[in-house]
């Protein structure tokens, strides 16, 4: 069972200045929370139906019903598991490989793309703008599909950040080299912008290579930007 | 002003069969109706604020206020305009370079971002099973962007239309040649599966080539349709 303050607290975490105080993020479905398992993120908490129990062997576990789960849950049709669990301590990875670089990034649904591309291209490390979208958003999580286990991530001041790079930084813009044309060295990083206002021009000043993706049919005027990054992971890590 | 019969009529080609009787679909917000004023799809009604019909000179237009507006949007938040549209006779357009086929892709907003692709990377024909998403579905235009008016969609039994078809046939599959290593023919067929089930089994009969992405990382199992299509049409198009 679940307790009218565990309610409470659950569904604060929704908002994330709740997360940011807690320190505590929302993991929720059976294929994200079986990754959540296999990885090294701490459970504090975990709310699951008495077959999910029963198939999963996980003693720990509060066992409710599908009703409760539905109080808590963040997604359409409640699944039968959900976790609370600590946000660790960011990490800076290791540096080798492309380092993609995230400039105000503001939609969940492509960070979540984004955090999956760079699982399935190996890109280890991803560094976000301040203003990027918070990665333990319920909907950011829930469309990494436990990618976002695999992946490390940091919010960092990008100005600071880049200052202090020494590999080449590319930059994806409407204008820029063909990236078909480019022979990428294997250490670099990417940077995407903004959806609607692309790289900021603060960021674009240190950027040292402009690359685009071939505008073929020449009608269209931009591109969704978890579909540029995938292109542009595919051309430069595969 | 626009009266009680229309707000229904309007209303009611959210759904298909309505869709389908009517042989009209909804257009809507300022840049799908930009675009779909410079094309050659016939608007039969269109309805806007007093801002929208001063500032595009489109006389035939019925005036309605936001209030109005909002009663038959199918957009969380109306816009200044939407056209009740007529729709085309499907056409079979140039058989050169290369043809999507979609066999049974559900989800309107990979739909709708597929059919973007194709015109950003000047693919000019796309061939549908009967069982994919109707490309008038609101969320299909929608997240089209206008892409929908400048490429040629049809829907038919995709094996009689297959057994018909003389050039190479590409599919998509999670085991297959790296697309990296292929140089393909100009001149080819390229086949996206559904969303959970991939490629049909009696599609699949007629697959001269299986191709893949490459999965550098290893750990995650499958990638959006849309994505993966992208990728594609950027390595065999671009």
């Amino acid at each position: 069972m679940i307790t009218k303050n565990q309610i409470k607290y659950i569904r604060g975490l929704a908002l994330k200045k709740n997360r940011v105080k807690e320190q505590c993020f929302i993991v929720e479905g059976e294929k994200s929370v079986a990754e959540l398992l296999n990885s090294s993120f701490q459970i504090i908490d975990l709310f699951a139906t008495k077959q999910w129990i029963a198939e999963n062997s996980y003693e720990k576990a509060n066992e409710v019903t599908v009703a409760e789960l539905a109080r808590i849950s963040n997604l359409k049709s409640a699944n039968n598991v959900l976790a609370v669990v600590s946000i660790p301590e960011e990490k800076q990875g290791s540096s080798d490989g492309l380092i993609l670089v995230l400039d105000d990034v503001n939609d969940p649904g492509n960070l979540g793309t984004i955090i999956r591309m760079c699982d399935w291209f190996g890109v280890r490390q991803i560094v976000c703008s301040k203003n990027t979208v918070d990665i333990y958003n319920s909907k950011v999580v829930q469309s990494t599909m436990g990618s976002l286990f695999r992946v490390d991530i940091m919010y960092v001041d990008l100005v600071t950040y880049l200052a202090k790079v020494n590999t080449p930084i590319y930059g994806a813009f409407m204008e820029g080299e063909n990236i078909k044309s480019i022979s990428a060295s294997k250490n670099i990083h990417l940077i995407m912008g903004n959806e609607a206002n692309g790289i900021s021009k603060e960021v674009e000043k240190y950027i040292s290579k402009k690359v685009t993706i071939n505008n073929v049919g020449g009608n269209t005027e931009s591109l969704n930007v978890a579909v540029a990054t995938s292109i542009l992971l595919h051309e430069f890590c595969s």
